[in-house]
């Protein structure tokens, strides 16, 4: 019987099946921050385990309130930054190198197809656009991986969703994963490991399909994941080279991570995207999503581009092939935060950050904060966000604030017109895919 | 008997003398930021006089936690965002147009010799060096300014600092009112204006006249002043060139607000700047200050480059001239925050913001956030910042830590060394002071 990509990274990792659904897998790598794992921390010092299973697999990122915002997010990152020097963990990355964890870890190399990786975050999910098996714990399980190097999980059934078609102008990867969302609810995928493939998926960029797995975990599943292809090659070439002798032994290597045609699927989701249409969300759960078209003219009072779901250089590239030459609404103030330091450099080198100063925006140091309303960018309460991050939960943003969620595209739209908007009718020709060359 | 700018200024604006010391002028300019001003509206909204005395007379800016990083400092900004729209409050900064109160009014040439101007903010005094009266008040005297564009003082006394002889190389500004407030003392200057002259003041550029007069507030005076002259016409002609036929025109016309030959101070104080060194603080008060060959070696965690004092466009150019091709310490995090968004797209043109970044400097968006505590580069208790702003009190930056005033100079030498050092030591010839062509 044919194996999901997940079943074939569990076999690959197993060290122990201590009975039921439960499987012990051994990780190639636990990424840290400076708000979950401090908590673990100090529990393994309290507990005199303060060891960690192997320091080169442990990477550790100041991501959530930087620079910080009080003494207790201060401590937070301090109690991160002597833990890694007290270890010697090499890849940390302080305040001036540090960007969102889920948009550095990648940009630096760290996850490889069949990886295994927990981290203390929800949206951990991202890392499976390279094939790898990528998945947000709890305190307890991070600090048993820290400390032990391993994790238990459920065994992952998976779900595939194929997706094929044409996207058309204006439709990007995360229009694509809000109306998967929406059609499947937001325990649609619960225990399961979203399979993305098809053709649309083929010719997604790294970037879209970390946009796509970023979301896995708002319709309930323990993960997402896309097959490694020449894709996920080309990507990491940089950091592989040495280890194949070419990009077709790495392609020959990372097949063994690819899903088997006969492989057996809890669910199948066959979905076709030639005829969407910019997705929005309304309300504050992730699967209320109507077409931008039905939301135009929604009032809002901020607008956000950023995030580990949209504020990686592609993303800026499309909102400032939108914004290049306007200026935002004075009825709405907005903000963009590229996702890393190196996403920053590349933006300021294209000329991307000129164009969102120009248009008015305010744009801030790499940070997670706003989009889980814990710095740079909360909300009153009755105020709105159209906002590029992945989840709209009452209050996420700023108690009492609503926030919708949609692409770059439309968010920059959005800034433009003061409320939401389509962003084709600021794009004379069809805006193009952010990507470079 | 011959004056002094501030009693220039004073008769000029005199509308009533209730009795004693007490006298009342009447306000060219009330300016107002979000942390202050919203006590002062609730209040008058309160009190059923919801009204401002000249919608055009006062300039409102959110600058102190911007964006904002909770709920609280969002209903600030809310309040005085919907406030400055009630009242039709053209010059109202907001995110993504907004900087430093301090920085961001004078480059938009909101201040002129002779004016009056309240804010409810300790370092109001800077504007004093367009030959202004510029001072702090409490919340009740900026109710009653916004109201009614009135605000009793005590009738100023004068003390004259005349500062004269060269200064040296790696000698800025920041240098030179380090030592006079350690002269003085914090209460050196209490219920005095200093009114800063002298061949040095003379050769000054506004920016450096600006991070004097700043500091004034620190030796315990009501406000810091120097003599307008060509280079404050200069610096305003894009601003007033409508307003008067020529320069000299406008030079005349200041000319009303120098001070007399003959005028009377309280206090003279003469300083010769020839020998002066880099001065750092070392404790908790401005006055605790000694020469940067002194604090040499002294550990650091942070290093801060900006604030009202020194994040003005020719510090950034003193400190990535430093930095230039270097990268900073791994034992410290280094944050540059300029201090408004013409200084940032300026620090951007000039390759600046690439030279801070490169060097591993965490660049945010304008905000005085870390200077005063509140957002953007906490410490954790038992830290140390070398810091380029203007007050070390204890728990300044964050409780329980220590803020080192410096020049930007020697902050960002402190940085590349990862502790504080003389900025002589990265400079092969001398380094300039920052002004530009």
């Amino acid at each position: 019987m044919g194996k999901t990509i997940a079943e074939k990274i569990f076999d690959a990792h197993t060290v122990d099946k201590p009975g039921g659904d439960i499987v012990v897998i051994n990780l190639d790598a636990v990424f840290c921050h400076e708000i979950t794992t401090p908590i673990a921390i100090n529990d393994l010092v309290a507990r005199g385990k303060d060891r960690v299973f192997d320091r080169s697999k442990i990477k550790a990122v100041i991501d959530h309130v930087t620079p910080a915002k009080d003494s207790k997010t201060a401590l937070q990152g301090k109690t991160l930054r002597d833990w890694a020097k007290r270890h010697e963990i090499k890849d940390f990355f302080d305040i001036g190198r540090n960007g969102v964890c889920h948009a550095i870890f990648p940009e630096k190399g760290f996850v490889r197809p069949g990886y295994t990786i927990i981290m203390g975050d929800s949206h951990t999910c991202t890392h499976g656009a390279f094939g790898a098996f990528a998945a947000g714990v709890g305190t307890t399980d991070l600090e048993v991986g820290i400390l032990k190097g391993v994790c238990a999980f459920k065994k992952p059934f998976s779900m595939k969703v194929e997706i094929s078609g044409t996207l058309g102008a204006g439709v990007y990867a995360k229009d694509v994963i809000l109306s998967i969302i929406k059609t499947i609810g937001v325990n649609g995928a619960t225990d399961r490991v979203m399979e993305f493939s098809g053709p649309v998926v083929d010719h997604m960029t790294m970037e879209e399909r970390m946009t796509l797995c970023n979301m896995a975990v708002e319709a309930g599943a323990t993960s997402g994941i896309c097959p490694p292809d020449r894709v996920t090659v080309d990507y990491l070439w940089r950091f592989i080279k040495d280890d194949y002798s070419s990009k077709d032994a790495a392609f020959e290597a990372f097949m063994a991570f690819a899903p088997d045609a006969d492989a057996v699927y809890a669910d199948t989701l066959k979905i076709d995207v030639t005829t969407l249409s910019p997705q929005v969300t309304f309300g504050f759960k992730p699967d209320q999503v109507r077409s931008v078209a039905e939301m135009a003219g929604t009032p809002i009072d901020q607008v956000y581009i950023g995030s580990c779901t949209n504020g990686r250089i592609e993303d800026l590239r499309i909102a400032a092939q939108i914004l290049k030459g306007k200026t935002i609404s004075p009825d709405v103030r907005a903000i963009v935060s590229p996702a890393t330091p190196e996403i920053f450099s590349m933006a300021l080198e294209e000329g991307l950050i000129k164009t969102f100063m120009d248009a008015g925006f305010c744009v801030t140091n790499p940070t997670c904060g706003a989009c889980l309303g814990m710095s740079n960018g909360i909300l009153a309460p009755g105020e709105a966000c159209a906002s590029t991050t992945n989840r709209n939960f009452n209050g996420r943003m700023g108690k009492g604030g609503m926030v919708h969620l949609m692409s770059p595209a439309t968010a920059a739209a959005s800034a433009i017109a003061g409320k939401i908007a389509n962003s084709e009718i600021f794009c004379e020709k069809s805006c193009d895919r952010g990507i470079k060359g």
